[in-house]
């Protein structure tokens, strides 16, 4: 998505993947290699203007690698550590006074039902590093459940991080520009199944200035305090009476895809607009979105096109449970003419 | 502008271009050769689901020729015959009962005195086949022109026409599926330069229901009369009283480009939607848009992107003077929040 929109910009691409069959290939150059290998990054860096990233599992060394070699690499080296260690991201939360849930730093069993004591349960034991969609993590509900939370995932460096009682999941994507200036989309609500996003809407559904306004204080500064360049966003847990910071994505982020439509500037664009200096775009909404992931599969093509506002986003991968293989965005006037069509939608999309 | 909207859609595109600098290169696989050399057409058609252009000037015989071999070219061979002669596409209005200029078929230096003496002047000689933006036309303005302009067209087939008195140029952009489904786009106006497409505004000021019924009743009746699978254009003239059709192209149009960021669905995207047979895409507009082409070279790119809803579409292409080598689609909300913006962008790109 970030090379049809730079296509569009006159812009060229390389791609690295491991895979030589990621669907990249269809808008660019692709050199297939592993995310660590010396070479491989040489060659996709090659005469480049910026290089930038769109996982936050890439090693931080390989970003290292680039910028000792004169590369500039966007959004940054220290967006990438810090999102790859959840210790580190909540840490860089609560130094910005962001609202956190209550987390302890694991590296033991003692540590660990040290903490169960003091944190309680319900409660989740995570990996410090490598965890995505739901992957990596464990849930106590009971403080018998420590030692299949232990046997699951000790050995690693983990955190176990208090359950946030809240009233759902929200996210603001953001762009920052070299020059410190950013621009937020609308405050969007997520609904998670299995762990992996399922639908946004956006603005979320009773979206107000000051629901923004918070919104904006934890993503703009935690992607100042990182000195990002480029598009990121923080996940977010709405309560009864704040905003909890949940996580850092320093990348575009699937809550952003509905950008694309429901947007007056996506936040591809934006990102490839703030990485190479350019004017950032207007990130004001264009009537209300709801996106939905295709997981696994596409869903019949003809079905989903026949709803009225329906944009089909087909990755071109292949078929795999669980993975996320394309989206829908629907677009329509107003909450009102938008939910018969995420009704119809859903029904195709879920079977 | 089509690979773009299909690559998102999942497809994948084969191009046939003479140019080895062919911008489609960045979306798909790149033919290089002729568009009449039978392994040209052989190898880009081979395995497609279907197989269709953006030109006019496209060979009705190569059409055949694929059709011949059992591939499925949509618009249609009979798309491609009438708009490739102005004489066949002007009989083709007319038998609909669509006002038409005058307009007489000349292929001797005899025929050409009659038309002059009987149509009068001002009018306009023009080829038959093969111009476009203007080009293959000479103007005559009193009789003594004839001679310049025999000399400068004479020798091929021509037909003269009369100069229709309008108020404005309108196009309406119209896709057709294979069930004889349509959905029109709004009627746009557009302003030209030299004969060239300058500004587009969608929709046309001053739209009207009527407006709207008229130019779909034109659009519409050419494409079914021509059993048209696809997108395509019938560029109009508005005079005090009617609508009169100019030219038909078989295809997706410059007067439609604003329709990626102004439609609920854009015309490269129904236009592959109607080739694959998919349901057509709402054409609804959203808000206003101005789309300004870029002759010759691109405009300052920083100073586009800060006109809010500025949209940049650089094609990729070598500059050269009076070369479409991008545009820029604004959108707004409204006429009088188009209005600043317009003139901002055409001071930078008319400088």
């Amino acid at each position: 998505m970030l090379g049809l929109a730079g296509i569009a910009q006159g812009l060229s691409f390389r791609f690295l993947d491991p895979s030589p069959e990621a669907p990249a290939a269809a808008v660019g150059t692709l050199v297939t290699g592993a995310l660590d290998d010396p070479a491989a990054l040489d060659e996709v860096a090659q005469g480049a203007a910026v290089v930038t990233y769109e996982w936050e599992g890439v090693p931080a060394d390989s970003a290292s690698h680039l910028v000792a070699k004169a590369h500039t690499v966007a959004p940054g080296i220290r967006a990438l550590e810090v999102s790859q260690d959840r210790a580190a991201e909540k840490a860089l939360f609560q130094s910005l006074g962001i609202p956190t849930a209550t987390v302890a730093n694991i590296d033991s069993r003692a540590e660990l039902d040290a903490a169960v004591a003091a944190i309680g349960v319900p409660a989740v034991l995570k990996t410090r590093r490598g965890g995505y969609d739901g992957k990596g993590q464990h849930v106590l509900r009971a403080p018998a459940d420590v030692d299949a939370a232990w046997a699951a995932l000790g050995g690693v460096p983990l955190i176990y991080e208090s359950f946030v009682a809240f009233r759902r999941e929200l996210s603001i994507v953001a762009a920052r520009a070299a020059d410190g200036t950013t621009a937020c989309w609308p405050v969007v609500e997520n609904a998670h199944r299995d762990g992996i996003l399922h639908v946004t809407r956006a603005p979320a559904p009773g979206w107000t200035p000051a629901l923004q306004a918070a919104a904006e204080r934890i993503g703009v500064g935690v992607l100042a305090a990182l000195d990002f360049v480029g598009v990121g966003c923080v996940e977010l847990f709405q309560t009864d009476d704040a905003l909890v910071a949940n996580e850092l994505a320093p990348r575009v982020h699937n809550s952003g895809h509905w950008s694309i439509e429901g947007a007056q500037t996506s936040q591809f664009e934006n990102h490839l607009r703030a990485i190479l200096g350019r004017p950032l775009g207007s990130t004001a909404s264009r009537g209300v979105s709801a996106m939905v992931n295709c997981l696994g599969s596409m869903p019949d093509t003809d079905a989903v096109l026949a709803i009225e506002g329906a944009h089909l986003h087909d990755y071109g991968k292949a078929s795999r449970p669980g993975r996320k293989v394309g989206h829908v965005t629907l677009t329509a006037e107003n909450d009102a003419a938008l939910a018969p069509r995420l009704a119809a939608l859903l029904a195709v999309i879920d079977g």
